[in-house]
């Protein structure tokens, strides 16, 4: 992963695709602010939801025949936090892929807090930037697969902001 | 609370106020659908939103002093679950006061599955009804409050739907 | 279910099983105890842990063919909340079956503090009591299943407190 | 953190400390599996009971006048998950402290299976290893501390797996 200082710098404009999710009054933990294990659930929920939606992911326990073979399993996570969220706020999820390899792929989501403010509003300051790394596997044999292809690969392109990009 | 059967039939337009929620990954159970639990989170959310942003509450741990000093303990809740909600799908959540008692709240909570119809499109079913009863306790003691009124009882007063509205 | 004032009194030589959890740290809401939602995924998960160590109910997503056809979905849920738990307690839940329906069940769960109490230590006042419904369906049709018989049903009964016992 | 293939080979005897959490039903996400985001909660849980019983913390929204005016925020997380867990298996959680900084404190938990296993049976692959860095902060300024001196240092002292014995 990218060093924090970089991470502490990110701006909306960063991450390719977005979207926006409300916080609980559940999330706040008995310091009246959103707890660290909050955002692993909101990081998953973004990176799903664009798996579903835009790469032919069916993670449903019942998927049709001709639906995606493919699951991620989440094999790495990390998270760094610079400011506190809190329920009732509603917060913007950015979302980049950083890297596809073989049959694994980097996501990156930064976390602000002005949902209304527009997606190339540079002035906003990322409150918490972390990601995970998905292994895809065979649904059925939970092995590996060999090359990640297809709309899988096409959608996860979309979004990707390459190595170079990073500095 | 009403009855399964009065539930069952309730309409969006039944609520006098809405807000939306985006179901996460992680509260679909490996049954693929949203598990039983969530929907307090839920309840629980637009509950408080709502006292916070139109009845003056405030849950902070470090409040400032002119803040409100009572606070809503959940003493009871329920919910009647009719048809399944699942991640990635968002959903509309109405409120209604039901009762305002001597220092207790009752809330009614309705799911609705299509967040982008209207407020007033009635031909939605309703996915789950649920709800819970607050006392109001003063944040320090927590004893009963004597009485409900000010910006409090206002707030509640305005989405209050009658006894006998229930039939 | 059961009035209200009827529950207040459940002690723990009621229910005829038991098993203890820990509270987690992010169960605190920010009134620094336990959060009501919590209590819903403690019942589903002591009842399921009873389901499958002694009902013979298989929830994996990949069953083997031997393995029960039935799962258990909730259609309706409820709990009293008496006096609060707080992370970093532990806490004893005990479980009885309270009615046998067609295909439905319903489940009743206390919660006790103290679990290193004897099991028939009545001194120790109820925290909450609440349960929920389950209706088994088919796991594939998700229709409701004609009977509850065989394991489930032999289960079922080895801790059914009948309803001549609630008064 | 320490690279991920040391991680993968931690055994039960490397962590001075553990404790045992049951897992929850819907811990379980629609794979069959615990969510990677429940570690967080499982590693958050482990070390503020640790804070709690043996460093002096007093999370509590109400502390005593003579309580700990201290408390740790969460600035940095990460988890390696090298096999799965699942609801309803019960989990042996092992903490150590891993450095001690001016005013910050880094965490490791190691995740196994077998919680009925004696705390020395190094047979025991390790299924997770996560962990997490405190910043100390007084409780009403949200300002770090100067240095980490008193109860709270003698208590994570004993716990202290030094960086020397990382390798």
């Amino acid at each position: 992963m990218p060093a924090q200082a970089a991470l502490r710098t990110r701006r909306r404009s960063f991450y390719p695709h977005g979207t926006a999710h409300a916080m609980r009054w559940s999330d706040n933990d008995q310091y009246g602010h959103v707890n660290n294990s909050v955002y692993a659930f909101l990081i998953d929920s973004v990176v799903n939801e664009y798996l579903i939606a835009s790469c032919g992911l069916s993670p449903s326990p019942s998927p049709s025949p001709s639906s995606e073979a493919r699951i991620g399993l989440v094999v790495a996570s990390y998270c760094h936090y610079f400011a506190p969220l809190a329920f009732p706020e509603r917060v913007r999820l950015g979302l980049a892929v950083r890297r596809i390899g073989a049959s694994s792929v980097e996501y990156e989501v930064g976390f602000f807090r002005d949902v209304a403010a527009a997606d190339d509003d540079d002035e906003q300051q990322v409150c918490a930037v972390g990601g995970f790394t998905h292994v895809f596997v065979d649904r059925h044999t939970r092995r590996p697969v060999g090359r990640i292809d297809g709309a899988l690969r096409a959608g996860l392109e979309r979004i990707l902001v390459r190595e170079e990009a990073r500095l």
